[in-house]
């Protein structure tokens, strides 16, 4: 197992409330895409993901026994489709009050806010990651968000930020 | 609601143009896409769009009681299937001439030119350009579209051109 | 119509060869695409084109007079579809040899080669790039066929290359 | 025949490691795109390659007689349609162990492993990058694989990082 040991030094002033980390929440648009949404004439809809990313979520279930949960304010049937090939058993699309269903996953999973960490990047993240246990964001998150955010990522949204996050989680996991 | 202060401190000068925006035309290629266009050998075509910018469409109803409307040369499916995803009631596709459906406009929604603001990015924009009350471009417009903006975007089009735009115009709107 | 000053005067010692073209040849990948190509499991293949070059060869045809045929060493049915949405009535698919090509235009057309531009990135466009009056390359063109270029565009391909070959040819067309 | 000389003079301290060369083995995801992943509402999955990439790859078959392998730990329908357009014939999709399948194709082929040069960008690639003779890795490959390699690429995959390798393989077996 590769550990990324530079991550975990450069970021040891969060050991504490990653430590605490039993489940990962995260936004679709913009955090495991990179905002883009393909359209036809039809109307079909494409979104772009990234395997580095898939790889991200894997290797956080493999690693750190960590599953992440997709909630997205969209009723995006791409994100359903990417889930099941990621093998996420839970994801929420449509969801008006992402910080309404976190108080639904903490009592399903038996956690508390300090075990869930959320990964966001626009307006309808704000609630949710004033509330969490660790909060991060992609390099282009939203101006407000990053300010909000424990952990700002070097990568973009869609392109490595997840899994970015995921490694952070699973250095401090793996001691 | 989140508004973007940093956004509204640094254009102050333009709050006397904003006050009085009451509707925002947008182009669509290379403002609400960064200007791609994909075929398949079918024909087929696709145009990417972001859902951070159609967040700010979204949130300039919401917030701001504005509306967007779409006008573009082109004769493109994609971007009336994006329309009606995003609640867009009125949109033109196929205008040879912008500067005379403005007026068309004006009429039908009994606005004057002040209270118009338009994003566009290339030639066929000039002319409703120059006639507008407020008129934007994302930082990938051509030259001569920069020199006749008001404001130019620190973002791309297809890429948080018009979500700045749109939180532009609701900054001012709320006070 | 809009005229690119600031392009026409940093160009000026390229007036007496942008002055006799008749015809734009162009290459397809890498020029009018990034040299991206889609492929589904189906075997599907899309590519991306930009609007803006797009607009680039409908606005040589017409304040230029000058027609742009595609010559491209792929078969690809994407290809055509994009030349006929942009009415171009003359393209060639599977070209081995794109000087042999060459020749037959300039017959077809009663041309010589100081009257024949081309746009080309790679390693297929070197035979022929050495033989017309005028060739550009995007900004990421090949580093041996920028070497062979007398433009290097400040634009990459499927991102405005083309269009910026357009506009420094309809600027000096137009005086 | 194109050869680029820069790119030779400054690698000449990997001759002695590419003259060996006789096959290439090459990830997918990553490498041969840029990690992109496109999903439809009906599960549908594009991918994204480069025209660029494909011509090294027929570049190094026809100048320096070495075909490529494709090994991908994904199970994807979209390279085995991108593989047979560059008339690769031998790849190898949903490998879980790659440094295994790298001694059946040793024994397949007769080879040693200085013989083979491996492209990869990421964690499951690290097993068999520290077997084989040559290895390189996009500009934008992990941290920990890019401290592997003997070359990390200018070009980012699935935008000319594979190319920069065959051409790299093709300067030095052209004497």
């Amino acid at each position: 197992m590769v550990i990324d040991n530079q991550l975990k030094q450069k970021n040891l002033h969060l050991r504490e409330k990653l430590d605490k980390i039993k489940i990962v929440l995260t936004d679709n648009d913009g955090v495991l895409t990179d905002t883009g949404v393909y359209f036809s004439s039809k109307g079909e809809e494409f979104k772009r993901f990234s395997i580095r990313d898939g790889m991200g979520i894997e290797r956080l279930r493999k690693y750190a026994g960590v599953e992440t949960i997709i909630i997205t304010g969209e009723e995006s049937g791409s994100v359903r489709a990417r889930a099941e090939k990621l093998k996420i058993k839970e994801y929420y699309l449509g969801v008006k009050k992402k910080e309404e269903l976190l108080f639904e996953i903490m009592k399903k999973h038996n956690l508390t806010v300090s075990e869930i960490a959320f990964v966001g990047d626009d307006s309808n993240d704000v609630g949710i990651m004033k509330l969490v246990g660790f909060k991060a964001t992609p390099s282009d998150g939203m101006s407000f968000i990053k300010e909000l955010a424990d952990y700002v990522c070097e990568n973009k949204g869609g392109n490595g930020a997840f899994r970015e996050v995921a490694e952070l989680i699973i250095a401090f996991k793996n001691k």
